[in-house]
């Protein structure tokens, strides 16, 4: 397979969500993945196109796999990668938050990959500096790389999302994930029913012109692709009024054995790490509907092309 | 000095412990290191073997100096490296560990480098991926790469070691050295004897096949290598009747300039760091009788020399 | 412009404080960052120079800023970098820490980035082992690359620093930074006056040739560059008696934008990171007469000189 010949006017200069990418922006990216992914199963996973780019990771928010799949694709490329990770509690401040910034791209630095919990962070960056900004996560706003891994995944089992039917289950509201992938699924033509607890439906949904189910069997029995979302457990034990009990949850809304059985097509992803017996039993993560571990490799193919293409490899 | 031609048909995949490799692997394995030492010695200690490799040092417990020596050899051979450093209580759970282990196996990694406080964890690896797993230390079990170099600075001095005297001295109980380096030291025909005090000799001994003293003028009369253990000084802190005082320790097993003197033959190791004053005279350590820093040069060696034959480099 | 032909006969072997260097070492440095500093500028801002090199950044105190300047340096120029950091709590006597660089040495490193908050340890260090010892700040007594970019920096603005008329405000008892520039700057022929509160002048500026003012105004009216350094703001918040407010310290001791009116020759430098709105008016850190990003960029290119001339690249 032949690098995509690049005819399409690709003009991001970052990737803050996808919010700013159009429908043709994010087929543009994914298309440039299937390269990547393909790079990722030769007997060298490498390519030199980042050979000449210095890349800082700054992390305000632990996150070791997101982290560790970036380094991994920028590391696969050749980049210089420097690691800086800290706590937000000593930048709280914008202006200091700012000036770290500044200090960080005067040191040269081509193409910034950072993760803050503060929605917006990135788009703040952009205003500060000349380097590439990609967005690991700002808060619950937007998570782009992981709806694009997402996106992928679901183009290897269909290749046109145009009326897929896709399920997304669980804790909505706190949810880093579901906000870029309901934007970025809607753009690709793919329709979405979120499913949950209503303690744990976000207000914001009425929004976003997709549907609700608080029934699990009839979201189940409508998709093709069943997205589970993390439960945060550290939240669930707490035990305030807006959460059920695990138990309770994993009886209402876990994905079960049974479920494989009388619905015999829908797929199962997750973004991991799953919580076994809660968002589904342990057998349905293992099960061949689940395609839970292609998520993870295909996220570094999909990080690879974004960094190509921010790093200008496309630029028009 | 060539590499080895690799006649000898090495064929194992892991190294999760001596216990699983005959006296021929362990001596194709130190006769490799060789060669890997030579380079150390060179101006520029580097080779290419494992430029197309990526590797995950994956470390459930705080462990600086195994970490770096590891480290050093990867990057030394041209691998790409990503260091995954996190505290057990996060995974505690072994559905957790082998979800964490697939995930970053999904990456497409090559080898994984892993040390954990659970005995039998890098066992349990080569259940769930296909990477190579190369254990650094999993709780009191095995600690192979550590016997391996204690073994190659051995054969520095006696190239033969069949037939010659190791007296390992210390807190036996305690040490995730002692198990490794009694199971490899029989396979290569060496004698060994414990040394240390009754309340630090564990039960396993005695299933060993190895002799016991509680004696160290005994012991240091009758070796030719005299290797002591490192005493955790925050158990003796903590001062339970099982352990004697430092003070009370260092008089009854530290190695003195005196027994240098009484005993002129004998040389001293130490796994590091040392607790000097504690399980020898600093002067002891300093000696032209102890070949302690060999050791440290020689752990790079040893862990080049293994990573390059389980990278495939000599498959047969 | 080309690589400086290398006629000077720079003889050091290590980088402990500029108090061993000559005026012309000093220079010599300073002439050989400019080459680098140009290459900061292309496009691809990198050189084989150190390809062949291992170095390990060792530090026993936090310091995000000076840790990542370094580790991009290593990195553009192609060595081989380990990153220990640690606290100093684990290492606290000396015996201790002479293993600990004596084990890391024994893995065949070639240079020895150290931090460390007692003074001399990178001193003690070059006794104890053969890489070079680069200080990166050993606690109040010097930082020498520090003072290195700052000069660098101050000779962008006026090439020959002969009678050039700077002055250091703020708190110089605490600084890391001052000590080291006081020494540069003298042997340079510049005249140094430094301004702050009597609570936080140290006792040692009357052996060192310097001049003192208790008085903002005065020093601003004079100099032909402003350093304001940093105020701890939690030595601050501790409030004793030596410690004036944040307030008053801004009131009395900040630079505002009425300065800069007053007095339209200055230019103002900064260690980084600024308490905007204490050492200066957050106007005046972002105006043009402010070089404090200038002097983070320079840090780069004046790390990888430093890294060039000991690692050997010119040794006569």
């Amino acid at each position: 397979m032949d690098k995509p010949s690049g005819e399409y006017p690709f003009k991001q200069k970052h990737l803050l969500g996808l919010t700013d990418y159009s429908a043709d922006d994010i087929r543009y990216v994914l298309e440039q993945a299937k390269y990547f992914r393909e790079i990722l199963d030769r007997p060298v996973p490498k390519v030199p196109t980042l050979r000449d780019k210095t890349i800082v990771n700054l992390f305000y928010e632990n996150s070791t796999r997101t982290r560790l799949s970036f380094e991994l694709a920028q590391k696969r490329m050749g980049a210089d990668v420097v690691n800086f990770s800290t706590s937000s509690s000593s930048t709280k401040k914008g202006e200091s938050l700012k000036d770290t910034i500044r200090n960080i791209s005067s040191m040269k630095i081509d193409m910034v990959v950072v993760r803050h919990e503060s929605p917006g962070v990135p788009h703040f960056l952009t205003k500060c500096v000349d380097a590439a900004i990609l967005n690991a996560g700002d808060g619950a706003h937007e998570h782009p790389t992981q709806a694009l891994l997402d996106m992928f995944t679901m183009q290897t089992i269909h290749p046109d999302l145009t009326g897929k039917k896709i399920a997304i289950i669980g804790d909505i509201a706190h949810s880093r994930v579901v906000r870029s992938n309901i934007i970025g699924l809607k753009k690709l033509g793919a329709d979405v029913v979120l499913c949950g607890p209503k303690t744990l439906m976000p207000v914001f949904v009425k929004d976003m012109g997709v549907e609700v189910s608080y029934d699990l069997e009839e979201a189940l029995a409508w998709c093709d692709i069943a997205m589970a979302l993390r439960i945060q457990l550290e939240r669930q034990e707490s035990g305030t009024e807006f959460f059920p009990s695990t138990r309770e949850y994993h009886e209402r809304f876990g994905i079960k054995l049974s479920h494989l059985e009388k619905y015999p097509e829908f797929k199962i992803m997750h973004p991991g790490p799953v919580n076994r017996g809660v968002e589904m039993e342990s057998e349905v993560a293992d099960s061949d509907r689940a395609v839970i571990l292609d998520q993870v490799t295909n996220g570094v193919a999909v990080r690879m092309a974004i960094l190509y293409l921010l790093s200008g490899g496309n630029r028009v």
